[in-house]
Formats: C-alpha cells, structure tokens, sequence
C-alpha cells in the first residue's frame, strides 16, 4: 500500500511559539506525546526510527510522520513496520512549525495513538528555529559528522531535550572525541540528555527506548492528573 | 594571529539572481574564480578545503571565506595552510546570497587572488535557494550520509556543477551504493561531473584538483578574450 503524501501549506500564524504551545496543550489533553526527532541529512534518523519502532510497537501505539521537501523513501520503510506512517511535504521549506505539524497530525489520524515521532527536514539550522509543539525534542549527531559540531550549530543543541550520538559503531574509524562533543553540548544545554548508540547494530538502544518509555509515562501521568483536577 | 570574523548583514536585493549575474561578470573582469563549496555539516568541506589548498597553493594566489552561523574553528584551520582566510558569521542564516558574499570578498580582499573558496553553511536546502554569483559550485556528499539524497534534497544535486562524493575511505563500511547515487544524481542533472575521493586518504584528489585548475585556467581565458574584445 503506498504511504500517503500531505502537501502542507504554509501556516497563516505570526506567533509560532503560541501556537506551538497551543497545540502542545492540546495534545496533553488527549495523552497524545508528540516526539521531533532532528539532525542533519543523513544522521540515521531513519534507521533509530525503525530500530525504536520494533522495540517500542507492543507496548505503545505508535504513529510516524515523514517530512521532507521531495520523495517518499523514508514513509515507504518506515510503513513496513506496521505503524500508521504519512508522508509530509514541505513545499521546499527547510523545517516545520506548529501549524504545519498541526496539519500533518490531522492527516495522520492521531487522536488514538500514544506516541507520535515527527522526522523533522534534515538540517542542523532551521528546524531549530521553530518549535512544532513537540512534547519532547531529541537531535541526532552522527560520528562521522564530527564532534565540533555544538560550536557551528548551538542553537540546535540549546533547543533539544536529549542529543543522540549515532553511528557509535565506527566511533574507531573516525578522530572523533566523545568526551569533547559531550562537554560542548552540556556547556550550551547543561540538562541535555545524552545516549552514544548506534542503531545498526543495537548497541545501547535500550538506554534511549527506556528514556522515551519513561517521558512518554510521565506525559501520560500528568495528562491524568489534570483531568483528575478539573472533576 | 587571530582570524578576523565579519558579522554579515542581511542583503537588500530583492533580486538575487541578478545580483548574482552582476558580481560574476565582475569577478570574471578581475579574473577571479569563486568556488562555492555546499553540503551537510559534517560531509568534509573544510578537510577537502585544506587538502586542495595544499595542492594547488603553489600554483595559485587563493584566499578562503568560511561562512558559519557561530565559532571561527574552521577558518582557524584554514588559515594555518597560509592562505588569506576569513570566518563569516551570517546571522543566524541558513546560506549565504550575492550581496552577502559580495560583502565577503570586500573584507577578505580578493583583488588579487585568483581562486577564492567560499564554504557556505552546512546544509543541503537553503545554499542550493541562492546564487552565491560563484563561478562553479559543488557538492559533497559523504559516503555515511547516504546514496539517498537526490531522492530527497533534489534541487542541491541540480544546481551544483560537480558532486564530490567524499569519505570513500569508509565505503566498505556503510551500506552505500555509488553506482545508484551516481545515476540518481545525473537524472536531476545530466551535466554534473562526479568525483569519488577521500580527502583523508588522499584518494582520487588530483582527479578533482585537475578538474578545478581547468575551470579557473577557462575561467581566465575568457576574461582575456573579453578583454580583447574590448579593446
């Protein structure tokens, strides 16, 4: 079955930071967590996907949303999994905002699902700039990518809840100083959440899915604990 | 001695292609042959900058310009190969357009340089959006990004006159196909020419440093033969 593409529009908002905490509200309300999962192209955010994907799929209801400027490679893999998977198009724009995440998840269907992952544009710089409403934000930065990286980019490693290290597989075939990486990305974000992992060959992934099943539970909890405070 | 850092201001033009068009006949009068060098963070611009300064710096006056959003770490390296060399910060953008690079070459002094090297910000969307008014510009792609990406970053592979795929070193460890990445990318754009180097290794450098010789030497012929025109 071919995966549905979405050609979003441009949203119509001034204030993306209202809306984004509009539609994060919203999304509360409804015990729905939403994930932006950014890096550059080419990170593996992908492969962490489908890697999360399989150990996460009994346990949570999980839906994806694709974002790119063209193409449809990564829904139709991540389709293969099983879960409610849309393609998003973003009108060769670099990032989304919260209205055009806005779109996707309606398009998605997403009022029954538990966990929704947004694979944001790969880029290190716009997506960045304009928060979607996500409940949580992670970042990938891959090993051959090299470890100054926070020096070039630091808004990207201010605005993210938890940096994952990719690719740690090669970590012997690449001069790249894991120690030097971490100190300048908690220099910019002192309680950024770090996992050096590689999806390939598995290698730490439960120390990330144990992070995500945890944020998602307390997401849930506190979902819970309004409603119990507005009866 | 420390590497001076210009803060570029957002350009005026509300046409930047003809801005661009303008800077290129200038820098063809001059006999000046600007290099626009675009990819993803992390891909080895600045490690095939410093390769190919050592190549052809003896044969060349050349001088560089580092665009990053923050830091001057890539310019710092450049500059100890002794080449005149500057860091632009633009601003928090994404890319750099003619007026910004206009103001770049000011500051650097290019008068008397006959190859300037501008490394645009890492990212393969917004560069690809704006004439730099270069003589040629080139992407790279490394091999642990992907031979996805002409699938998904479509208009990149079609405004760059060669694609140097970098990081060949490493290919018997991703799962990277260079004859599928090559024809994904001449269907966008039959002309390019294709390079597959390692800087690293020093692999197939002198196929890329012949290429770039030829275009500045055409480069100048014709600025000669403008001249004579003139006369």
């Amino acid at each position: 079955m071919a995966v549905k593409i979405i050609d979003l529009k441009k949203s119509v908002f001034d204030d993306n930071n209202r809306e984004a905490d509009i539609l994060r509200d919203e999304l509360k309300a409804k015990g729905i967590f939403l994930l932006n999962v950014m890096s550059s192209p080419g990170s593996g955010k992908t492969t962490l996907l489908l890697e999360t994907i399989a150990l996460l799929k009994d346990d949570l209801r999980i839906g994806v949303m694709e974002a790119d400027i063209d193409s449809a490679v990564d829904a139709d893999k991540v389709a293969q999994t099983g879960v409610r998977t849309i393609q998003l198009h973003t009108g060769g724009m670099c990032h989304l905002d919260a209205g055009m995440t806005r779109q996707g998840l309606e398009d998605l269907g997403a009022d029954d699902l538990v966990l929704v992952i947004l694979e944001n544009v790969g880029n290190l710089v716009c997506p960045a700039e304009f928060d979607t409403g996500a409940s949580k934000s992670v970042m990938l930065l891959s090993v051959p990518e090299g470890d100054d990286k926070p020096l070039k980019y630091p808004l990207m490693f201010r605005v993210a809840d938890a940096l994952v290290i990719s690719k740690m597989d090669c970590l012997d075939y690449f001069d790249f100083d894991v120690e030097a990486l971490k100190e300048r990305a908690q220099k910019l974000n002192p309680s950024i959440e770090i996992f050096e992992l590689s999806a390939k060959t598995g290698l730490h992934m439960s120390q990330w899915t144990d992070w995500l099943r945890r944020e998602v539970a307390a997401w849930k909890q506190t979902q819970l604990q309004s409603q119990e405070e507005s009866i």
